[in-house]
């Protein structure tokens, strides 16, 4: 067995087996040092590979259940005890795997995950903490929608553990912290901001203050604090518009036969800024908080998304991420404060 | 005097009179039934205008105080009562204008507007309602940022209104509404979001269900209905990608010879795509709520997007779509549900 093992779950999201197979077989190739316990059909993911595959380093697991997309996150936790996001889970709690990674209903996984890993001390509602591009560099959000409503205690532990990850992942070794907020001046916003922006202040952070929703892609914060309601807007809106602005392009250069050859033209630089905000090369968020290390990608990911999530989880691991936390937040005692 | 007065206020955004001046010139000359109060220094104005407009259409009315952009909304209703916003606003009131329009402090215009105006009967808090565009048509939205928690019933009091200025203004006779939501499934969202879906579904508008953010752009519904704060983040967000989508699009398109060659030929594509989500073609939006139109620009909204912010004050004039809302607000006896 090599050093990271990644259990996988393989029919959680939209794609199903065919977009988690070929993303599980390529993290495999591309990493030496990785192994994964592909939780779905076996012998139906059997068929598909063949021989094809190093025994040593893919390991299948059996799972034929599956939570739906659509299925409420307290009856996926009762019901849905034998399926490949509760399994891939369990591996985790069992220490066969190092992290797991599903496209399954964020709200199931996080649920399920902290049923049966638990919070860590002081945390009692864990987040998903994701990443999205900049002209230069990127931004990472937290929370982008596993909690709808945030206390202020609450959004300043997800600037702490969010400062934790990118110090570790990124290698950033303050990195800046802005709170979301609907003016940048400290009269602006509800009464929870305002107090989140106080514990932000007297804290070791490097707080840099309110940030509008531009600055998600246009500022210059590491991160940046959010409730879950307004994080997941944000994320979907911005997807919505790449979306559009993909459809008009597309439109627009195959208008007439001039447009067309000017698309052709254009075609490598149109490339790179479609490459440059491709929401693939950001997928695998990482539910921060608990005492395990889980990865949530896109439901709609295909085959290079998938991939990028499994080397979220690998990174993730190498870091000792979920140990790190754990022993900073331990050293900052937050019980006091967390509600 | 001709067919509308609008009453502007001069030196409320971020360009001053130097965006204001030219957008009133330009919309006098467009329109000619329309007629203009402009709010500002009334010799600076003079001197810069010299004899080159027509007096019986123009009229200057002196202020040289303003409100602050980033001033407390409280700070400026006590001390601005002399500025450009509150005197446009006094013009409404009094009648000598049917509407105003200021891209100047969001919060204060809000204020004093509710103070000078009033609301209309039962409805205790307006709110904003703005367009964005969509591939093809455009999307309206309220709340864009006025009221940042919503109860279940002022959600469906926004949806209500915004309805009634969709058939107004585009003519569509009963407009489709989503509520925006971090998921379309029944279950999701918090109680406020699911009581108002209830108030919706048991009322005789075209509603459509929940929404998400990516449907703002990539929907079908002709309004989506959301809290100031989600409303803002959204926007702000759409418009911090689409600098930085500008930004990278310059940038990769200057890189080296080809691109630059590629650019050129490419340029008529590339700018009918910019044209196509110019937000200055959007500019305008309506505070809905109020005994009196007021038209809030973008704070740093230039020519083109004032003149189209005028543009949206004019329609809501013509089509007496303040007194359209009066009466179908009297009609549905808002005043049991209200809070």
């Amino acid at each position: 067995m090599s050093a990271t093992t990644v259990a996988v779950d393989a029919i959680g999201g939209e794609g199903g087996l065919s977009v988690t197979l070929p993303a599980v077989l390529s993290s495999l190739e591309a990493n030496s040092d990785l192994s994964i316990l592909l939780v779905g059909p076996e012998q139906e993911i059997a068929h598909r590979i063949r021989d094809a595959y190093d025994r040593s380093r893919l390991r299948l697991v059996d799972a034929i259940q599956y939570v739906d997309m659509d299925e409420a996150p307290s009856a996926a936790l009762r019901f849905k005890k034998k399926s490949s996001m509760r399994i891939a889970i369990d591996l985790v709690h069992a220490g066969e795997a190092d992290a797991c990674v599903s496209a399954g209903n964020t709200g199931a996984l996080m649920a399920i995950s902290k049923f049966v890993l638990k919070t860590l001390d002081g945390i009692h509602r864990p987040a998903i903490c994701g990443t999205l591009p900049r002209a230069e560099g990127q931004v990472h959000m937290m929370d982008l929608g596993a909690n709808i409503a945030c206390s202020a205690s609450l959004l300043f532990q997800f600037g702490v553990m969010a400062s934790i990850m990118v110090r570790y992942l990124d290698g950033i070794e303050n990195p800046s912290v802005g709170l979301l907020n609907i003016g940048i001046e400290e009269i602006k916003g509800n009464e929870t901001v305002k107090e989140a922006a106080e514990l932000f202040r007297s804290s070791t952070l490097h707080y840099k203050g309110f940030v509008e929703g531009d600055a998600i892609f246009t500022g210059d914060t590491d991160i940046i604090v959010c409730d879950g309601f307004s994080g997941n807007v944000a994320l979907k809106t911005s997807e919505g518009l790449a979306q559009m602005l993909t459809k008009i392009t597309r439109e627009v250069f195959t208008k007439n036969a001039y447009a067309k050859i000017a698309g052709k033209v254009a075609s490598p630089a149109l490339q790179s800024i479609f490459e440059h905000i491709d929401h693939r090369r950001y997928n695998g968020a990482v539910l921060l908080g608990l005492q395990g290390a889980v990865i949530k990608s896109h439901g709609s990911a295909d085959t290079i998304a998938f991939a990028h999530a499994i080397d979220v989880a690998r990174r993730v691991v190498n870091t000792n991420l979920i140990g790190h936390i754990g022993e900073e937040l331990s050293q900052l005692n937050f019980v006091a404060i967390a509600n």
